[in-house]
C-alpha cells in the first residue's frame, strides 16, 4: 500500500513537515509495512520556504539584511535539495511582521532587503529563484530591491531618490548600467495568487495600500508615484508594467520583477506542486492525504488542500483525497465536486485554541490512526 | 448496504434517537438506498426510558408522584412497544436532581415515588418492570417504595415509622399484609452496574451516602439503620438482603427490590441489549455504528458504546463497529482491542462547550457523511 502525505502546515501549530510526520505515526500503527511519501507543502504564501527545503532535502540560510523600516532584520532564504534553486519570502526581509501597527507607513518602507536576499541566493550559485509576495510591508513598486540589485533611481540633479514609495515621482532617469549581471542568467518565479495590477482602482495601493498604513491621501500620493514609475520604466527598459496581472502584488514588487529580471509569475500552489514533483510522487498512491490549519470554502482559491486535490484528480480520479484540518468551516461542500473525498477535523474534544495548536501534532496522529482502522477492514478486502 | 446506528444519547445536547437521525441523515446523502436500523440504546442510566420507547415504538407517561424531599414531582414512565414492560428511572421520582445541594439530607429523603411510579406501572397493565437506579436522593433503603407498595412499617407501638433513611432503627414490625398483591405476577428487572452491598464499608451509606449530603455522622447512622432493616425483613421474608451484590444501590433500592419484588439484578446495557432486541438487528449489518457524548478510559466499564461492540463481535468479528463522540478523552487505546474498530469525535472546530452541545446534530450529519464518503471508494471495490 502506498500513502502520499501532502499537507500544508498547521499556521502557529506545525510545520508541513511535522504535519506529515504526524500523519505517518498514526497510519504507520495500523500498516506498519505501507509506503509513505511525506510531500510537505506550501501554497508560496508563509511557510513556503520551509516546505520547499523540507520536500527536497535542502537547507536555509539566515542572513541580516536592510527591513522595510530601513532597519536591520533577520531573514531567511531556502536552498532546495537540487543546489540551484533558491526561495525566498519576500515578507522574510520586507514584510509587515516587522513594523508595529502605529508605525507603518508605505511612502517610507522599502523592499531593499528582498533584493539583498536575492543577491545572497545569487551568491549561493543558484539559476533559478523562486519568490512569494505575501505580507509585504511596501508599496514602493519593487524600488528598493532593483536598487540592492544595483538599479540608480536617479532625479534631475543625478541624485539618488530616496527609498521609499513617496519618493517614486522624483525619478527622472533609470541608471541600468550596474545591475547585477547574473540577474539575466537567473530564472525568476513568481509566486503570485493576485491578479491586482501595479496602479489604478484595482491596483497595488488603492488595494493594500490601506492594510500597510495608507491613508486616502496616501493611496493618491502612492498610485500616482507608481504611474510615474511605471512610465520610466517604460521609457528606459521598453516593458510596461502597468497592466501586468499580478503586477500590483506586494506593493508592485511583483511588477518589478517582471521589468527587471524577466519573471513569470505563477499560482504560488502551482509552483510548489512543480518544484516538490507532487504529481510524480502521487503515482501508484492508494490514498493521499493533505490538510491545512483551516479548511473552509477559501480553500477552492488557490490553497494547498485544494492543489492537491487537483493534482490527484490529473493523475487519476481513483484516488482517494482526504483533507485534515484543526478548523472545518462552514460551506465546504464545492469540495467534495473539487475530487475531495472527505475532509475530517483533527480535534478531539472542546479546548481553547491554545490547547488545540498546542496538542495538534498528536491529534493529527490520533485522527489518521482511526482513519486507517476505518479503512482496514475494507482496504483488505480489495 | 445495511448499517446498524445504536448510539447512546449525548447527554444535554441529544437523545440516542435525535444521535441515530442525525447519523442517518449523514449516511443518507452518501448511501442513499442504503438499509439502515436505527436502535437509540442507553446503559440503564440517565435516557433509558426514552431510548427504550424510542427503540420500541412505545410511548412515555407522565405522572405526579411525591419526591424524595416529601414534595410533589413531575415524573415519567415509559410503556415498551410490546405493551406489556414498563421501564423507569428511579431517579425521575426519587432523584438527586430534585433537591438543591444544600437541602440535601439523606435522613430524610424518600423513594415512595418510585412505589409510586411502579403502582403506575402496574396500573398500565405490565407484567414486566425495567427499573434504573442511577442519580438518587435517598438512603432508605427502599422503605419509601415499599410503603407505596402497600407495606407497612410499624414501630414498638404499632405505629408508622416515619419515612426516610433516618427512622428506620424504629421498625419494630414489617407488615406484608396490604402489599399490591400484582407484584407477584410481575418481572422486576433493575438496572445495576454497582456491587456495592446494602451495608458496611462498601456498603450504599459508606459510599454513596456523602454525594447525597450525608455528614460522617449520618453515614453511621444510615448505616446502623440499613443494617437493622435488613434484619427485619429476613425476619419477615426469609430473606437476607444485607450481602447482595448491588443491593447498595439507589441507597438500599435494589436491595428493597429483590426482599419486596424478587428482582433480578443485571447491567444495565445487558438490559437495554435484550429489550431493544440488539444482536437480532445486528445481523447481516456491513457496519455498527454507536456513540456517546463522551468516549474515554470508562467505556469499557459498561457504557452503551462498549455493549455495542460486544454484542457485534458476538454475531461477527468482522463487521467493524464506528464510535462517534463529543469528547474522546485519552486512554482510549484497550478499546481498540475491545472491538472498536474507530473511534471520531464529531467536532469540527475549536467552540465552547455550549456551542458543542448546540450543533451536536449537524456535527454528527457532517461527520457520517465523512466516514462514509471515506468508505464509499472502498465498499464500492468490495
Amino acid at each position: 500500500m502506498k500513502f502520499v502525505l501532502a499537507p500544508d502546515s498547521f499556521k502557529e501549530s506545525m510545520t508541513a513537515k511535522e504535519v506529515a510526520d504526524s500523519m505517518e505515526k498514526g497510519l504507520k500503527r495500523i500498516f506498519p509495512n505501507c509506503d509513505i511519501v511525506k510531500v510537505p507543502m506550501a501554497d508560496g504564501g508563509e511557510g513556503t520556504v520551509q516546505s520547499l527545503v523540507d520536500a527536497t532535502a535542502g537547507k536555509i540560510i539566515q542572513v541580516t539584511v536592510t527591513g522595510p523600516h530601513h532597519h536591520p532584520v533577520q531573514a531567511q532564504l531556502g536552498i532546495l535539495g537540487d543546489g540551484k534553486t533558491a526561495v525566498i519570502e519576500m515578507a522574510s526581509a520586507s514584510g509587515i511582521c516587522h513594523i508595529l501597527p502605529k508605525d507603518r507607513n508605505p511612502l517610507f518602507t522599502t523592499s531593499f532587503g528582498t533584493g539583498e536576499l536575492i543577491t545572497h541566493a545569487l551568491d549561493n550559485g543558484v539559476s533559478k529563484i523562486i519568490l512569494g509576495l505575501g505580507g509585504s510591508a511596501t508599496n514602493d513598486g519593487g524600488q528598493g530591491m532593483a536598487c540592492a540589485l544595483g538599479v540608480k533611481f536617479l532625479d534631475n540633479n543625478g541624485q539618488s531618490v530616496p527609498l521609499g514609495g513617496g519618493f517614486l515621482h522624483k525619478i527622472a532617469h533609470i541608471d541600468m548600467s550596474n545591475i547585477d549581471s547574473r540577474l539575466t542568467q537567473t530564472e525568476f518565479l513568481v509566486a503570485c495568487d493576485v491578479t491586482n495590477p501595479l496602479i489604478g482602482p484595482e491596483g497595488a495601493s488603492a488595494i493594500f495600500g490601506p492594510q500597510k498604513g495608507a491613508t486616502t491621501e496616501m493611496v493618491d500620493i502612492l498610485d500616482k508615484n507608481l504611474t510615474l514609475y511605471a512610465e520610466k520604466i517604460k521609457a528606459t527598459l521598453g516593458r510596461d508594467i502597468a497592466k501586468v496581472a499580478g503586477g500590483g502584488a506586494a506593493g508592485g514588487l511583483g511588477a518589478a520583477l517582471v521589468a527587471f529580471a524577466d519573471a513569470r509569475l505563477q499560482k504560488g500552489i502551482d509552483i510548489v506542486i512543480e518544484h516538490t514533483e507532487l504529481a510524480k510522487k502521487i503515482i501508484g498512491a492508494d490514498i493521499v492525504f493533505t490538510g491545512e490549519g483551516r479548511i473552509d470554502f477559501q480553500t477552492k482559491f488557490g490553497k494547498t488542500p485544494y492543489g492537491v486535490a487537483q493534482v490527484t484528480k490529473d493523475i487519476s480520479p481513483l484516488i482517494p483525497v482526504i483533507a485534515l484540518a484543526g478548523c472545518v468551516g462552514d460551506q465546504i461542500e464545492d469540495l467534495y465536486d473539487e475530487n475531495f473525498t472527505a475532509i475530517f477535523s483533527i480535534l478531539r474534544r472542546v479546548c481553547s485554541q491554545e490547547e488545540a495548536l498546542e496538542q495538534g501534532q498528536a491529534d493529527i496522529t490520533a485522527t489518521m490512526e482511526n482513519i486507517a482502522r476505518l479503512l482496514n477492514p475494507f482496504m483488505r478486502r480489495t
